[in-house]
């Protein structure tokens, strides 16, 4: 079709769609680099023979209906609400919409919430795959920033307050209180109180992110945001990505009704597919998912406490790394004068890459810290990949 | 949750998002009523051996890909190219977008094409799943008639006339050439060339959904129109539902590079799922989809047969009932004087059921005929079904 106008054709675009948001980019293959940038999911640990064993069962017993139309599968919503209860989670089935991976939901979040103008308060890091697209819908983003113990909640008070002073309500706050990305932090007990109190005062929703909640490595967390509030100020963002697989694309919301029923109706193709739905909710059953799941937290600690042993190792002493209690990623803030963009500009030459902090702010900072993941590398490169980066250290040194 | 509040959480909506469009209703059981109302695909057709096969071919061979992050699987869009430039259809890779069913494309086009007000032409009778979307959009429709060869295209040249002098220019013309939904008409040849000709006359893009091309009874069908366009005037809409399964949620838009782009980034969730695409190329490799749609074809002109035999038979003559060449649906046009609407209650009596025209028109019109699916209905039911409806015909009589 390279004969294609598109002088005339382009007059027909709705006003929304004038301007091209850019597209996704995938990596590329790196060659012989140890790369610690990606936070996807060790493909060596996912059940593929359960997930086979899964898609047999459903295709012998319940084919009518998992390749017809129909809605998405009961089964699969009544399993997430079991499993949220089971967390201390007050959910009922109207209370979740199964979504094409939690990455939906934060994209239909701003269709539901955010006129233009409209202010989000979002963590200083975060994940800016979710603020993207809280910016394309034109909020006008205020960040607090997360410390050792997650979302500075004294910051986000003084926040609250000096924007109520102007007459200005947020829409919503972004967090992901549970082995944060990237900082990996976990928020305690009373940091959590204190946000969703504040949320009900007000009149805020928040929306908390827990990819990473399931993946503990010593204790299990304090309760979740979504355990704390019984108003319906707090919108959970899961998904099984990292608990099973990304490639599946299944995700969830839970929060008020209201909500969840206007996301759905935001979510333009429907059900998220009777096959899918089926597969996913079979996999689970019969324990088979919390068993997996206890694997991942064995083989994800293991991989913490290489990189954080190689780190002790071969790293200057005066950078700031916190231990991560769960998730996928470390992260690492540099001393007085040294800038992540160049340390990485250094750790290509070594062979070595990761993201440099400036990817994880709304705002411009970050250049003074780095976010390592060792969820993807293989475990054997973990001590190169550390030991490279504390050559580059070395060499800018 | 049943202690969550909404009355302030409501304020925080986006205009867009105040009032709730009413959700997708399921059917429910239906008893012993025999129904002819669900274009649903037969599910005793589905090829569950040889997607379970594909399955165990990609977890086997690909699961690290097909399990983690990563784009729609290009394999997958080039099996969709090959097979429209087998159709005439001259597509390249950045042609086509893979969609969560042609739903999904049916749904994003008034994203990317309609702002409030805008014209958009429809057919008369026509699908209206796909209609709903441009009227939730605030797409102004206008329904030119469909006649036993399809659009009325000398209808259709004096509506964008008309509309032309008075300075509107639609937005797109929404059309089923090919089997139509609900009324099986297949538009000929010298049709599409006027149809393709006015739509770069007037500069309106055509949307050509092409659901049931693949399943014709007797000789396949003239060129699609997107064989016809070569300057971006048509986008195509797919889907694997008709030859393959509904419930894999998994479709096209195949288009100028431009509006593929822009469907791609109103496609919030991102790519359709690195799992899904593979599974679906894998079936169709090897000529697996090629041989099933033949199976396909042969079972659904049997049941077509079956159901045509069966109205010459049971139903009154002045019945007005043409013979579709291809596709899912029966259209019967009543004789004066008579509902559709009556005749169904009377139907629902006697043990069956249909859909009343009314359902397929944008403006009001319909109460003189009906669509009967011959697609999900078992076949041993076909016969019986259609003499209730005769004995219904009798009643009224």
């Amino acid at each position: 079709m390279s004969a294609f106008s598109t002088s005339a054709l382009s007059d027909l675009y709705a006003t929304r769609a004038k301007t091209l948001a850019s597209a996704q980019i995938w990596p590329e293959h790196e060659g012989d680099l140890i790369s610690l940038a990606y936070g996807f999911a060790a493909p060596e640990l996912f059940p593929t023979d359960d997930l086979l064993s899964a898609t047999v069962e459903v295709l012998a017993e319940d084919a009518a209906e998992a390749l017809n139309y129909g809605p998405t599968y009961p089964g699969l919503v009544q399993f997430v609400v079991d499993r949220l209860r089971a967390q201390g989670t007050p959910a009922e089935a109207d209370n979740v919409l199964i979504s094409y991976g939690s990455s939906q939901v934060l994209a239909l979040l701003p269709q539901v919430f955010i006129d233009p103008g409209d202010v989000v308060i979002v963590e200083g890091p975060t994940f800016m795959g979710a603020v993207r697209h809280f910016a394309l819908a034109g909020a006008r983003l205020i960040t607090v920033n997360v410390d050792d113990e997650g979302l500075d909640i004294d910051a986000l008070e003084t926040t609250l307050r000096d924007l109520a002073k102007r007459g200005q309500r947020p829409k919503f706050i972004y967090t992901i209180p549970t082995f944060h990305n990237p900082s990996g932090t976990l928020m305690p007990l009373e940091r959590r109180c204190r946000l969703a109190t504040l949320a009900k005062e007000y009149g805020v929703l928040v929306v908390e992110d827990d990819a990473y909640g399931d993946l503990y490595f010593e204790n299990p967390p304090p309760p979740r945001l979504s355990a704390l509030d019984h108003e319906g100020w707090v919108v959970q963002v899961g998904t099984f990505s990292k608990i099973l697989a990304p490639g599946l694309r299944m995700g969830w919301a839970c929060g008020n009704r209201d909500i969840i029923q206007r996301l759905a109706s935001f979510k333009l193709e429907g059900s998220s597919g009777p096959f899918l739905t089926r597969m996913v909710e079979r996999y689970c059953a019969d324990g088979r998912l919390e068993r997996h799941i206890a694997d991942l937290r064995a083989a994800y600690r293991a991989r913490r406490d290489l990189m954080l042993a190689a780190i002790a190792r071969e790293w200057p002493p005066d950078v700031h790394v916190a231990k991560p209690e769960g998730g996928f990623f470390v992260w690492a803030r540099l001393p007085q004068g040294l800038s992540a963009t160049a340390l990485l500009a250094e750790a290509e030459k070594h062979g070595v890459t990761f993201v440099p902090g400036t990817h994880f702010y709304a705002d411009g900072q970050g250049d003074d810290a780095f976010r390592l993941s060792f969820s993807f590398v293989p475990p054997a490169h973990i001590a190169d990949g550390i030991a490279r980066i504390g050559a580059a250290f070395r060499t800018l040194g």
